[in-house]
């Protein structure tokens, strides 16, 4: 059985693309350019309908999903505590990731394609600028959570670096594209740093191409 | 130990009801009466900040987000089935939940809540009208999902009525408060009929005091 991940520079996929690279697992990352549209023709469709990123191939089976791919790879490799064991702490987890896939996920889709829900430039603008207001207010939850969390444990996700961790620096990183100057949430903020300075997270980063502060891209 | 519910009629929170009364499982369900502002309460917030339900209390712990709640009951409950044991079969049921989570229910929302995407009347009236006809997309790939999935198991969830049937049903409920017809989705409606007609749901339902078809609701 053989573990293949198709991604797409900077998008959601960026989860389980850290979760693979963290493990030292084999797998395979195959890109999707998005940009081209590549996640809409019909060679990927065949693999996921929906055409979305990112897409777990392990063997022959197809698992879409962030919540159901990091959920699949937390039980077949539990030795690598992608997730707590502890009941409650794992519902936290999850519960965390939940949010953050079903809300603040979803609010930077209005900023950055708000064509998804409206066909009209005047709805979309509007969108634009109610959204980004929403999404200050969520990296401001998501900082508040990375002070408790980081008070008792030393990742998001709890011992290890996890999903939650590698979420939480998309969304930081989304806020960027959007105009949010990161270091107005100064705990989350010091918090994508350390992410992104762990060696397997910096050889995601590296092979996904991704500035973390789009406002400020290095050279 | 005790278990709470916290739930409010007809919302979300249908699907952690409709678990906990199909397992023959001691809970307390508990209304919380959104059209009245309950949740923003101080007494609400107290349990759960961001103000939503469903919220699972398991003697003092608190889970709220329906993936987590979910979870932890199939974690803590295993030899109630809500989710198939079968690694990639459970994997899919995860993908479903999550699609229904962060895709089918926002779009939703755009209809039911538009003021939570913008705080203008107009971009408010052009986001139903689009986002019902999403909606009528997204109801449509259920359909195809339940004719399917009927075609090896008994239900949505697997061997046995679970959180991917009771989310459908809230979804096929919503779509009917949209204005949308269920019968056009003969699948899905039959299927959710038959929901619906199991002894433990119609008690929930009976306890929220649900219509199942906004269109032509029962007097």
């Amino acid at each position: 059985m053989s573990l293949k991940l198709y991604f797409s520079p900077g998008a959601c996929s960026f989860v389980p693309h850290c979760l693979l690279q963290v493990s030292g697992l084999a797998f395979e990352p195959l890109m999707v350019k998005l940009h081209k549209g590549e996640q809409h023709g019909d060679a990927y469709k065949a693999i996921n309908p929906r055409g979305q990123v990112p897409v777990l191939l392990d063997g022959d089976q197809v698992i879409t999903q962030i919540l159901a791919i990091v959920l699949y790879l937390d039980q077949k490799f539990p030795e690598q505590h992608f997730l707590p064991k502890e009941p409650v702490a794992r519902a936290h987890a999850i519960e965390t990731l939940a949010w953050m896939n079903n809300t603040v996920h979803p609010t930077f889709t209005h900023i950055f394609m708000p064509q998804k829900f409206s066909d009209q430039t005047e709805v979309q603008a509007a969108l634009k600028v109610f959204n980004t207001q929403l999404y200050r207010g969520l990296l401001a939850e998501l900082d508040a959570l990375v002070k408790i969390s980081l008070a008792t444990q030393a990742w998001l996700s709890g011992d290890r670096l996890g999903p939650l961790d590698a979420y939480a620096l998309t969304l930081t990183r989304w806020g960027t594209i959007a105009g949010i100057e990161p270091e107005t949430y100064p705990a989350l903020w010091a918090h994508v740093q350390k992410i992104a300075s762990e060696q397997a997270v910096s050889q995601v980063i590296e092979r996904e191409r991704l500035q973390l502060n789009m406002l400020r891209p290095k050279q």
